[in-house]
């Protein structure tokens, strides 16, 4: 019996239960909820992973919550520059870019250097130019989460759609605006996903940190560090602390403990994730499938955004340890 | 017997006797020889592997025959855009430096990265302000490999000191000029170190593609792909078509072969570079060593630009198979 399943994350984090209010709770599972629709609606009828990881991201991208394309934060100079990766697992190619601005969905623009370009990584203006030659849909500053949204996010905070609790203050914050802020800092969207022909892959993408500065460049368009697809071993999505996800090779150090030492997808997300990474004090997590279509979700900080659904059908989502 | 030992690379690729002057061959194996000594004198008194792949590294930026640094090949653009990255096995800790441009060694900036930021990787316009606020020297584009610099080594091709032989043509070109661009095209510096204590580290650079275009970045950036340290496993620089040594996760790859399935470096690094890159059409090779002084120079190309000094104090240089 074929076996298809698309899993994806929001990031991870401080993320407590105790700060969340109900309504913000539901707004969470409702963009992972519509994220696994994306996906799922792909893969049953019978399309392929990465085309699959593709759809889920962009849902995720077009969500205001999330840290990653039009929700993505300000850097130092106010502006958001967005990374994204995809690998095939099946073909092994990949597709990133990094610091770029205005692309609608950096996950698809990673798609597009993958299909249509020689190059695997591309940067800033060059990147965003090569989206245009490709009519790539791009949007102005104002798309993108910003001192206006941000009010406007705070009015919602106050209107029937979102009534967050303003009495309990995080630093003189409100609950939500707190929130909003620590789980940017390293905010992360990703998704990953098997087929119904076996084949796998994985896809990251993020706006990056608040107030990043210097062309700060993190895990998320680092293929092996973020983002990591092989049909041999595994499709991995990370999200945490990015410097020393790269200097551990995250990604890839799943997929060497299944091929070079045997371990199951489980027992190599919790080896990198609960181990090697907390050893360099590396907070954070990662979703991740292989062929046979199981699948994991493994993090070390209080919470991460996550959700699975496989061809059982049925939506699996959550939020805290 | 305390073991110490500097090795360094400079580009793989299509580099053939039958297309080199005597006297072009002499130039690289001096300049080979200069890394190798400017490494070798940090490591005789007792300095770090880390210094010593540093210096190696910046001797090979500052000489116009390879590709990084001075060096450096023009992009679509007419700019010289360099990567670079570093990475100490002792601590993990490492450094990256992506599309940067008039910083004199971006090897130097890589290390700036990972000792006085918080940072992995900075890229563009943001890693040269880092640059500068941290007083790095900066040139003007007239120092790098320019239209005025090619003319000049052309001439000098005709003097005494570069009796180039022009009766050989490749498709049109003097055998120099077609040797510099074709080593050009992949052209990577490196260098790794093992020093008295048994720490160990890695380094590359390099000036890119020529006329590359929209930004692109290759595998020398890249902690994991083109620069891997680590004291339990291997110190790796890589040199060769980039994107297929991204995806193959190509120094991290050596590493997990030796940890995992306890392959000795030399086996390792022949794994990856005879079998697992042949398979992908990744052409190039990678220099190693590993904690206990041992070291290996492995290539699929036609030839690779290498050298290696160890304690006994002997230079042994090599550019062809």
């Amino acid at each position: 019996m074929p076996v298809y399943k698309i899993v994806v994350h929001g990031g991870a984090g401080a993320i407590r239960q105790e700060d969340m209010s109900p309504e913000l709770e539901s707004a969470y599972k409702k963009g992972l909820a519509d994220a696994l629709d994306a996906g799922y609606t792909v893969l049953e009828k019978a399309g392929t992973a990465i085309d699959a990881v593709k759809a889920a991201s962009i849902s995720l991208e077009d969500n205001i919550l999330f840290n990653a394309g039009r929700g993505s934060v300000f850097g130092k100079d106010g502006n958001q520059e967005m990374d994204a990766s995809i690998m095939d697992g099946k073909t092994l190619m990949a597709g990133a870019v990094s610091a770029v601005r205005n692309v609608r969905n950096p996950v698809e623009l990673a798609y597009i250097i993958m299909t249509k370009s020689q190059h695997v990584m591309l940067s800033g203006q060059g990147a965003l130019e090569f989206a245009q030659l490709h009519g790539l849909p791009t949007e102005p500053d104002e798309y993108f989460f910003s001192a206006f949204r941000y009010e406007q996010w705070k009015q919602m905070q106050d209107s029937d759609t979102f009534a967050i609790d303003h009495n309990v203050k995080l630093q003189g914050q409100s609950h939500t605006e707190g929130l909003l802020h620590s789980n940017k800092k390293f905010g992360t969207i990703g998704a990953v996903a098997v087929d119904i022909q076996g084949d796998i892959a994985a896809a990251t993408s993020t706006g990056g940190m608040t107030n990043k500065q210097w062309g700060r460049v993190g895990d998320s368009p680092i293929i092996g560090a973020g983002t990591y697809a092989n049909n041999k071993t595994c499709a991995i999505s990370c999200t945490g602390h990015g410097e020393p996800f790269i200097r551990a090779v995250t990604a890839y150090d799943v997929s060497c403990l299944m091929e070079y030492k045997g371990l199951s997808l489980e027992d190599a997300m919790h080896t990198v994730v609960h181990d090697k990474l907390l050893k360099i004090d590396a907070e954070g997590g990662m979703i991740g499938v292989d062929a046979k279509g199981n699948a994991a979700m493994v993090f070390n900080s209080e919470g991460m955004y996550r959700g699975v659904r496989g061809s059982t059908g049925k939506n699996e989502i959550a939020i805290y340890k």
